[in-house]
């Protein structure tokens, strides 16, 4: 049977279940990466599961997130991270180093291998011809102490790319008008797979570009053939003995199939407040600008780099904005200053910001208020900028650099001549900055170090034979893990303190709702359609099971919320007819009897409103896996009682 | 009459009063600056005066303090700023552009004019010989529009230097010997002169670091004489026309004399909590590093961050370290980009920060908890890291690097041979980031643009017969600003936002503070001795009035702080017998009969205790005009007298 690229990783990589769209299949993990805000739950968990050493190829933690650290929790846990890493074989790369994603790529990534990481941009592996897929912290904890990972076997989607881009016109462009058409919802329940004869004029970091920001399309995963620009760019890292052939068959079926020709595109930005609200740069105008921001995963590669400091070079950033520029690694951040275009970047009057994930996860540089800010960054959720009414613009570096030079939106077509930008033959190779496992011999000797800041991941039991709770929250459609547990520069240092954190569930919806579960002790919560879409946080159930949630109804839930629901042992049920959402008032008492027998043996589940004296049906969204994760008590415990 | 150099600049820019030590003298402001943490204030006071432009010869807005912008609060401070110094003649230096003093020396610091900055480390001027002091926003204001400030005529105290400092020793040593032997008492009511054959030896950044930190000292200001080294640097940045011969009398007297031998001086470092409790490095001995930062007003020049890179080339800094480090100049920044001396430390693992004030304010890279930090900054008071048990120790770049590489604290003298570091010949001169005002005809046209956390200056009504209120805080001694005031990075954005800040005012001695001068509406402080030492930040009066304070009784008081009070319009009493102060308990009712009247005639305060019965007597620590600012309710309300 002839296979798409994506199909073929799987088959190789294949533990359980069948390759038809709709079923559960395990899979083979090769490599795992943690980011550090959602690293010191992962490795919280993984402690828990006993395991001693990674049984994963290769596992890296990163510290790319609370880089600012405007208290000692940051720098508490970037101790732990480290010492835990060191203890249980994983590769750590030091603050610094620069974004995990980029770094991976450069220096870990490989063709045909699975990755999953605690960060939703993971997926930017597939600029290499990687499996690369998000994933909640504790599935990674699992991968890392198992080597699987289990998810439902997705559609493939084609995207074809013909023709070249245009001078200006850049990665960052194509993926907009991927947005354009599919929308933030139109990859859900898909891989979206790149081919055709235009994918040959784009370096693996353009290609990065486009699986990372796949991410917002809602797709399982985004991917590229690993080609000959895949070798050269092996090659320029030293890996070149890493690269494989990998395409699809020539015949391989995909669902869907769309056609874009690079040749046609303009610049583009995605418009407040989401990354599918894109238009053409010319089309929106000239807008005067107050703030423009160049960096993230999606955007921060040498080849970007020296692209916007050719744009900058022998002039200076508006008068009324503010440039921020933050690098995406150390190798890139090494090598523009040992070429001069980061003096140039300096001269021009760019704020240079330290090699992180910075203003794109919200830490630092919130704009002004009501302030517009360009960033080539991969979100522009509203008040994900820090400033509650920043109106962002998602762009490419190109536009980026050249609005920043002239205060207004600018299409950088109008520059003149598009100076190129070459692959270096060799990138700088310099891994001091991270930090390899210590030997098996060594490792029980290393002391595990942890900060006061870092509290006991929550669990809860086996699931009872019967759930009596109030409906302590109601809440409408589309209720993102930013609604339900709030990031910022603010709250995101103490992602390793879920007591702490618990102060800010839902506080965007209901600011007493902590209060009200702590009074009650347990509860449940009642949402509408797309519920938990967002990111791949897992404090969004981490924190609703510490103050006691039991179960959460909704019309519909996001794919990754869904599976931290099962694994944290909350109770995910969707309601077998829509209407019956409107017959719940917040703080009903609601009452699931024999609710682990329905659980067990897969039937409908009756919920009876004691308040109101009704009932309705629902139907617990897990698989079969999922349904034991959840009668033991969340994924943890049903992996003791596996290694029992 | 034979004069000092500081005599000298204060007789030829003298406008009131006698020179002689411990008379109220008014000068003419040459030149004033000031930051972002306090000139957001400061302007609003400026605005408050309703002068159209200022009188100085040169002001400028520098924005270096909240530059992390984890919140909309500080883009729209620097836009107000910006929008406001245009519009009143004041140039602007923009964020990225550098840390005041460095710049202020770099771009417009002249021989023997007169500096009022606020911000505490203003004296680092006194490194290219101005005469430079710290001061409070309201007495920048009035500088800016009136061209006067007010002190006491300081003693003259001068520091001999002689002989050269030995390889690995640096400017940093110097100062933090002075600080050994004197105190951070020690300068208070004098100035500091430094002269001797040694000084010859010293560049003018390296005079400025033993200036900037002159503050610690408690002293008016510290200055070196103007010379041929002094007129290399200033050469070196295009500006040899500023340039003039400036020393004291060869038969000047001073008040005291100090002799160090520069040859005999080792490595040192201040250890927590004080700039004064300084030892050798070697005393210290080998203790095991977490951190080490690099950077601010003290030890960011050219020559620093060369020597730091000196060191760290071809180095990879310790695993167990997180080493920082921020220019403090866009054009050191540039300068290092060019030569590649960023690039080597880059490639050692440095974490390269804005180049700004950063974590010497507690702006971040906050050390992890119970951490040892080593640190080229100022100041180690206890918790101003942002980690309250953080453990900081004050040293130079040479230590701070070598310590770095080891992981434990390092005499940088067994590192071998110490390479040149040479003053360039030509400094990388580019004044883009540096924004001229608008001219007189355009700036009517220059709209001041206010964000939403841009609140009103408080003020008061003139000083009432009688004071009668509760001693809602009695404290002990050696209260810093920080106490009153705490900055960091949760609190440090809010510096225009007098209602919020007003929350956190005494926190860190009394949390409930703020609630009870809520209750009672009106309040009185009792202190003990050095009351206010610390930074120049107005805030820590600005706040009291808002919350009601009338007056503040002491055993003795800081300078700067002092004159804020009286500018605030609070009265500030020193026990005439400092065991007084034994005999008041927290929430003693005080009475203050006829304290106008008595203010008016310089007569002694009695202050009676309601309810111990008992009375005590206390001196107004106020200067004449200082007496008519109190009685006028503060100096904005006396300047609207004086204009009526």
């Amino acid at each position: 049977m002839s296979l798409t690229l994506a199909q073929k990783i799987i088959k190789t990589h294949l533990l359980s279940g069948e390759m038809t769209p709709g079923s559960d299949i395990g899979l083979k993990i090769d490599q795992t990466l943690t980011q550090d805000a959602t690293g010191t739950m992962a490795y919280l968990e993984f402690e828990a599961m006993g395991v001693p050493r990674v049984k994963t190829e290769r596992s890296v933690a990163y510290i790319d997130h609370n880089t600012l650290q405007t208290g000692f929790e940051n720098a508490d846990d970037h101790r732990y991270i480290q010492t835990v890493a060191k203890k249980h074989g994983i590769y750590f790369s030091r603050p610094g180093n620069g974004i995990c994603h980029q770094v991976h790529l450069e220096r870990f990534g490989i063709p045909g291998k699975t990755l999953i990481g605690s960060d939703s941009h993971t997926p930017t592996g597939g600029g290499i011809g990687m499996l690369a897929m998000g994933a909640g912290g504790l599935d990674v904890a699992v991968a890392m102490g198992s080597g699987e990972y289990y998810i439902t076997m997705p559609k493939m989607l084609r995207i074809n790319l013909t023709g070249k881009l245009s001078p200006w016109v850049s990665a960052k462009d194509i993926i907009l008008e991927v947005l354009r058409i599919l929308s933030v919802k139109g990859g859900v329940g898909k891989i979206v797979e790149y081919g055709g004869n235009g994918i040959a004029t784009l370096s693996v970091p353009e290609r990065a570009t486009i699986t990372n920001m796949g991410a917002e399309l809602g797709a399982t995963t985004s991917i590229f053939p690993s080609d000959e620009v895949t070798l050269s760019f092996l090659k320029a890292q030293g890996r070149e003995k890493d690269w494989v052939e990998l395409k699809p068959d020539s015949d391989a079926k995909y669902d869907e199939t769309i056609e874009i020709n690079l040749s046609e595109l303009k610049p583009m930005a995605a418009c407040p407040h989401s990354p599918d609200a894109v238009k053409t740069v010319d089309e929106i105008g000239s807008i005067k600008v107050d703030q423009v921001c160049i960096g993230s995963c999606t955007n921060s590669s040498y080849r970007d780099m020296m692209r916007i400091a050719s744009i900058l070079k022998g002039k200076t950033v508006h008068p009324d904005v503010s440039l921020a520029i933050a690098p995406g690694s150390k190798q890139v951040y090494n090598m523009l200053a040992q070429n001069g275009a980061l003096a140039d970047l300096i001269s021009a009057g760019a704020r240079i910001l330290e090699c992180a994930c910075g203003p794109c996860i919200g830490m630092g540089q919130s704009p002004n208020s009501g302030g517009i800010s360009l960033r080539t960054f991969n979100r522009n959720f509203e008040g994900r900028s820090g400033t509650a009414d920043g109106q962002i613009y998602l762009v490419s570096p190109e536009t980026a650099a050249a609005s920043a030079i002239y205060g207004v939106l600018t299409n950088p077509q109008t520059l003149g001549e598009e100076a190129p930008i070459e692959q270096p033959e060799k990138f700088l190779i310099n891994d001091n900055m991270i930090v390899p496992p210590a030997d098996e011999k060594e490792a029980t000797d290393v002391e595990v170090l942890r900060g006061p800041n870092i509290k006991e991941v929550p669990t809860t039991t086996a699931l009872p034979q019967d759930i009596t709770a109030k409906a302590l929250l109601k809440v409408g459609d589309n209720i993102t893990t930013d609604h339900i547990m709030p990031a910022g520069a603010k709250i995101l240092p103490y992602r390793s303190n879920i007591p702490y954190l618990s102060n800010f569930c839902f506080g965007v919806c209901d600011k007493e709702f902590p209060e009200r579960c702590r009074e009650y002790g347990k509860g449940i919560v009642v949402g509408g359609s797309n519920y938990g879409q967002g990111s791949s946080r897992e404090h969004a159930v981490l924190v609703p099971l510490y103050l006691g949630i039991k179960a959460v109804v909704a019309k519909s839930f996001a794919r990754i919320h869904c599976a931290n629901l099962a694994n944290a042992g909350i109770l995910p049920l969707v309601f077998k007819n829509e209407k019956d959402y409107d017959g719940i008032d917040q703080m009903d008492e609601l009452e699931l009897p024999d609710i682990r027998a329905t659980v067990e043996n897969g039937g409908t589940v009756t919920v009876k409103n004691l308040t109101k004296g009704t009932s309705f049906e629902a139907d617990a969204v897990l698989s079969d896996r999922q349904r034991k994760i959840v009668l033991a008590g969340g994924l943890l415990s049903y992996i003791k009682e596996q290694n029992k």
